[in-house]
């Protein structure tokens, strides 16, 4: 068993006391990923998740195989999930619905709970699902009001919160707009991604604080922070300070946004765990176990880990 | 000019509208360096550091020159500092000094400021220092007198203030102990390092605050997080929250610490200025302009620069 090594842990008693983490390394982490993963890799990835103690693990995405062909075995992979469901009690597998027909897909292959992706900002809103953010909104709405009908919760994730990389700086009231339409239609949780990494800890606090003074339960809020220029713990604690207890990560830092200007992406779910287990919080994760299967992840893709954690737990080759 | 795409600056009135950089990329960055940088290329990189706006930097060490190899070129590269010292009003380039012997070295070259460099713990003190913590200490005794008695100010760097790789935990009475005896002598400015880079926001949070209840006033404080975990920004964070001011960084995020079990080390001084500035703290520095000085270094290293912002900034092999 790996040795870790983490001093022993000094609570603040102005952050939570457990922090749930949404892993997002096999729908996030995976989707950009060139050469294809076999369906049997990412059976025992999120298998290994599940057994390093992630309990909400986004499994994969009902995106048309077209636009992300390492996805387009979703059909493949749900039956195979749920022996996983069973074998570990309280398990959430999301999945990602990119429009109706994309729930149509996920419904009959009976996901309990799925996630959309909107966006803060029309350019990107333009790029990505070819509508301006507002139009995007509309095709969200039928989604999420089948889904919830048909009881099966939805998360809505929000990008471009904090930056664009074309438009620039995002105006709070246009986020806190774009995300108050999320959770009106009916979203039980909103994800505020910094999609491009240029936030910093005082954007973050301004940003929750005003969905708060928005009446919005801090609760339903998460945050999905990107490590392009190494900000995304930092954002994690200042959100943690702000009352936020569902943090987005993924194992061993895989994938990140193809528009950011580095290769560099998500932050690392283990960097995120040894900061938060130093606090004192639980996450209900074993930190060498979830590190193993970062590095056994890593060489199933051929390359290292860019999780600080995972290289300097594993070696710089891990 | 380097486009950099940071979010206007929002403030948060429980940090520090100003923040000093010590910057060590020339001296810690540089010495585990196994490949000598001519003497050449070390002026032209601390004079563009001073010309990227920091005004404190770290500029090599008269350590023995078998032990260091790289920094064995002290005494040619002081007589070139002189003319930076003319050129930028204000900027400071202490040296380091392990010894009386040193010491002199330093004086006899005009050295305006040193540090010495001590240990929190026996084990490491006895690798780095062939004695024990308190020997190491009686020996730093009359370099710290000697050296103020004429005049030059001394800065006291504590390594292994959270954390040793053989001793495991440190003790925060111990750490205090040892940082008192470096101010009781005559330090003026005590270095707190994390030399492994194991520590969490509440470690520092903790180490600060009894530091201050001991009656130490905290701008006699400063900070030097290693990135090993991905912790240092983080980290960083939760001391400027306890009113330290003055922040260890090393361009391009250069050096680490050999006995750390990845390459990763220091802070990198761009990913420490973009959460400075996104936070609306001032520094002095021209962050395009640092980011360039860390390409361009990279360069003469011949690799990468592990700093996540020079990376996202001037593409990954930058």
């Amino acid at each position: 068993m790996l040795e870790l090594g983490l001093p022993d842990p000094v609570r603040d008693p102005d952050l939570p006391a457990r922090v749930r983490i949404h892993e997002v390394g096999a729908r996030d982490g995976l989707q950009n990923e060139s050469s294809l993963v076999p369906v049997e890799v990412k059976v025992e990835f999120i298998a290994r998740l599940a057994d390093a103690g992630l309990r909400t693990v986004e499994a994969t995405s009902f995106v048309h195989p077209n636009w992300v062909p390492q996805l387009a075995d979703a059909e493949e992979l749900m039956p195979r999930l749920a022996e996983l469901l069973a074998r570990y009690p309280g398990l959430r597998l999301p999945v990602l619905v990119p429009n109706e027909r994309g729930l149509d897909r996920a419904l009959a292959h009976h996901a309990s709970e799925v996630a959309v992706f909107a966006s803060a900002t029309d350019t990107f809103a333009r790029r990505n699902l070819n509508r301006s953010a507002d139009e995007a909104m509309a095709m969200f709405r039928p989604v999420v009001e089948r889904a919830t009908a048909a009881g099966v919760p939805v998360r809505g994730y929000l990008s471009m919160c904090f930056g664009d990389p074309w438009e620039g700086p995002v105006p709070i009231a246009q986020v806190v707009r774009h995300g108050l339409t999320l959770l009106e239609m009916g979203c039980t949780e909103l994800s505020l991604g910094d999609t491009i990494g240029v936030a910093t800890p005082g954007q973050v606090k301004a940003l929750i604080d005003e969905f708060t003074r928005s009446g919005v339960p801090v609760d339903q809020l998460a945050v999905h922070f990107h490590d392009t220029y190494g900000q995304a713990l930092a954002n994690t604690l200042a959100a943690l300070r702000s009352g936020v207890t569902v943090v987005d990560a993924s194992a061993g830092g895989l994938g990140g946004c193809p528009y950011a200007k580095s290769a560099t992406g998500n932050l690392a779910t283990e960097d995120l765990v040894w900061m938060l287990h130093g606090l004192g919080i639980e996450t209900g994760v074993d930190l060498a176990s979830l590190t193993e299967t970062s590095g056994w992840m890593a060489r199933q893709l051929g390359r290292p880990s860019p999780s600080r954690t995972v290289r300097a737990l594993l070696g710089p080759t891990a």
